[in-house]
């Protein structure tokens, strides 16, 4: 059976064995298959799809490309979240060391920043000093003496996973929902843990904007984690506009400890809480779901949470000061500046991408993989939709570098800004709850 | 606008200028856009196809990448053929010297065999001394003192296209009707022509063996031709068995030469007669179809066809005995050996990928495009569907290498030659005439 015939197969609808994409994906990664044969049989499978026994053979292939976090030692349950992205999401800064501090080991594995999206290891990096690279033994070292480690994906972690996410972004199949799964589980799965908890968002800022696609990425995923041992659980919350008011790094990573110490946006309180208890619950650590919530809401209100979060920091060669005074600490803007309504109304919408494209401008996100970021610069949102403004009320400010990214900053949030006269639908905050046995509507909104 | 967004505008079933077309293949003729892009885009392509504007582009990027043939000065009539490929397809050998003959120039550019089909250069190649690579200064004057020439296409026409063409055949992209249409005409318009003919194979042997694909290859080609100032017209032929007797390099030749003479397989003569007629009239050499088909007959009854062949051998450096004697001039493989029915009966089909493969087995033909072929090996039938045969009547002889080459052709020839009892229903030799005014039936089967 040859490389072509293969392609040929899932061109046509076909499907391929397990031994057959384990093979496949064994010999790309040793490089005896070429990219441009990855890149074909990536775009059949945007079209063709693949089925559940598929998806599971490709997840493994990728598991096994690497080496992965041994952990079983530790002896307390192992729990994780994943974030699917969006903007202003800041959550894993919160819940590492909230549910941490809660008697449960967080091997947290995140990504960077690309495209409109933030990334978590780009926002822990604006605290000075703060080290994302640990080893896999420094990782599992930390998890035994602190519960909680914040890292990056080494290169020893899925590298099979690694090599084909680098192709398919450089030829346009990122949006297929089986290399999408397979990519995200590969390496979660490799972090040895006893449950998982995902958070797939929905609306114009999220990866996936439609209720249906994020669904079935949701279904997915919990069938790979379950497959493998893993049980997986799924909440789907709203990235229709930015979660919480700070959007740019090291003003997410001020809003986090604002909502540590119990403060900050009411929103990003709520998902952050909802998750928490979603983790406690899946490695059975809370016995039902109003246990859970009291024990995630009493590590915040305890200041055990900000406390795993000072020790965390700290643990890993950041600031510690951070935690007591985030404005001395956190590199600030040179440049900040209130931008006001040109008209009095109601906010109609807080449009992600404009706002993600914005902060890219001002120099705090990525266009391509390889651009660095500005820790300092972004956007702090001081209206959400519903609110009603009056003609000249600050709706922002923006924290720039120099003049002329403000200036394109500020013509970026006129646009995201939209006021009207009618008040806006109200989507739910947190909509589906998704667990191997189905799908849960929350039509309350959740947790919030 | 990157590479990254015009393969994801083609993967949502967008389309692309032809500006943007151009730019493409430009960039990927000169090594700046990579393999794996390309083959990203060609695999969006086979799933969302192009619209005629953008396969005309991409067919004048590719044309334009390379040389053209400068034919001007010649002032008469310039015609060629194309075959989309088939078994025992040896009527390129035929029609080139024929035509040639009538008064017409036929800068003929031909293929190699690839896969269950063979390839015209590889046949020519088989008389000793013949000459493919022809340099297009060389071909011009060719055609300016003899009228005819049959060449492979060189380095210096249409490269985009031969680069484009091998990296599809490595990524399972062949068989998408646009790319198809462009590669062909890319090339054929790159030989300076004032009319062409395409032979559109149907049926088991084709390459698209169903009738509504090969009517829509028709379609797509007559369209790129004649947008483009070149008359072009399209026989539907049949490929659900092979054409003629010989199958194999050499025995083809030597069919070819009888069929030069006035003998040989009707159908074949059938074929080539009607080929050559619609030649004659897309270059408006012939008054009408009735005045054109004389023509083409009495070329091949007149004995100027076969003189024609002789000149060409001689001119392009092969030995000219070939057209008195070819048995003794060509290579003979050293077992020839008949294969006989194991039961009386109807033939019912003879399968052309089955005997196209028997070929590979014996050496004859190519599963890998840098494959040696053996040009004296093949096999001739002895019998087609509808014929009766008695039990141990031969119903073809295998010319082979070697004992084991032979077992494992006459395994295969005992699968393909497929007995019964009933007459099998009557395929159409000719079934349809596709010019750029529609489609005309040929329910007596054209020319036959």
């Amino acid at each position: 059976m040859t490389v072509v015939e293969l392609i040929e197969r899932k061109r046509n609808g076909g499907r391929l064995s397990a031994g057959e994409l384990r093979a496949l994906m064994q010999a790309y990664a040793d490089g005896s298959i070429p990219d441009y044969q990855m890149s074909a049989f990536a775009m059949a499978v945007y079209f063709r799809g693949m089925d559940d026994e598929e998806i599971e053979a490709l997840t493994a292939a990728m598991l096994h490309s690497g080496r992965t976090l041994e952990l079983g030692h530790l002896k307390l349950p192992r729990v994780d979240k994943h974030s699917t992205g969006g903007v202003g999401d800041k959550v894993s800064l919160i819940l590492a060391p909230l549910v941490g501090a809660c008697g449960v080991a967080v091997p947290m594995m995140s990504g960077r920043g690309l495209g409109h999206t933030g990334g978590t290891l780009d926002k822990l990096e604006s605290i000075p000093g703060f080290r994302t690279r640990l080893s896999l033994e420094e990782t599992a070292a930390q998890l035994e003496s602190l519960g909680v480690a914040m890292i990056g994906q080494t290169q020893e972690i899925a590298p099979a996973d690694r090599k084909f996410y680098a192709l398919r972004d450089a030829t346009a199949t990122v949006e297929a929902i089986p290399l999408i799964a397979a990519s995200i589980m590969s390496k979660k799965l490799a972090e040895g843990l006893t449950g998982l908890v995902l958070d797939v968002k929905t609306g114009a800022g999220a990866f996936m904007p439609k209720l249906d696609d994020a669904l079935r990425l949701a279904k997915t995923m919990i069938a790979l984690g379950e497959r493998r041992g893993c049980p997986t659980v799924a909440l789907l919350t709203d990235m229709d506009s930015p979660l919480g008011e700070a959007c740019g790094n090291a003003l997410e990573v001020e809003e986090s400890v604002h909502c540590l110490r119990g403060e900050g946006p009411a929103d990003l309180r709520a998902v952050t809480l909802a998750l928490a208890a979603e983790m406690l619950l899946v490695v059975g650590v809370a016995t039902d779901a109003t246990d859970a919530r009291a024990r995630a809401e009493h590590a915040l209100q305890s200041g055990a949470a900000l406390d795993k979060f000072r020790a965390l920091v700290q643990a890993q060669g950041g600031h510690p000061g951070v935690v007591d005074n985030p404005v001395a600490i956190l590199p600030r803007a040179p440049i900040r500046e209130r931008v006001v309504a040109g008209r009095a109304g109601i906010v109609q919408r807080v449009e992600p991408r404009t706002i993600g494209r914005a902060i890219i401008a001002l120099g705090g996100g990525r266009s391509k993989v390889d651009d660095e970021v500005d820790p300092a610069v972004g956007i702090v949102l001081h209206v959400r939709p519903g609110a009603s403004v009056a003609r000249g009320q600050s709706v922002a400010t923006i924290h720039a570098r120099d003049p002329e990214t403000r200036q394109v900053a500020e013509e970026a949030l006129r646009q995201a800004i939209v006021l009207g006269d009618e008040a806006p639908a109200r989507r739910p905050l947190i909509s589906h709850r998704v667990t191997v046995r189905g799908v849960e509507e929350l039509p309350f909104g959740g947790a919030s």
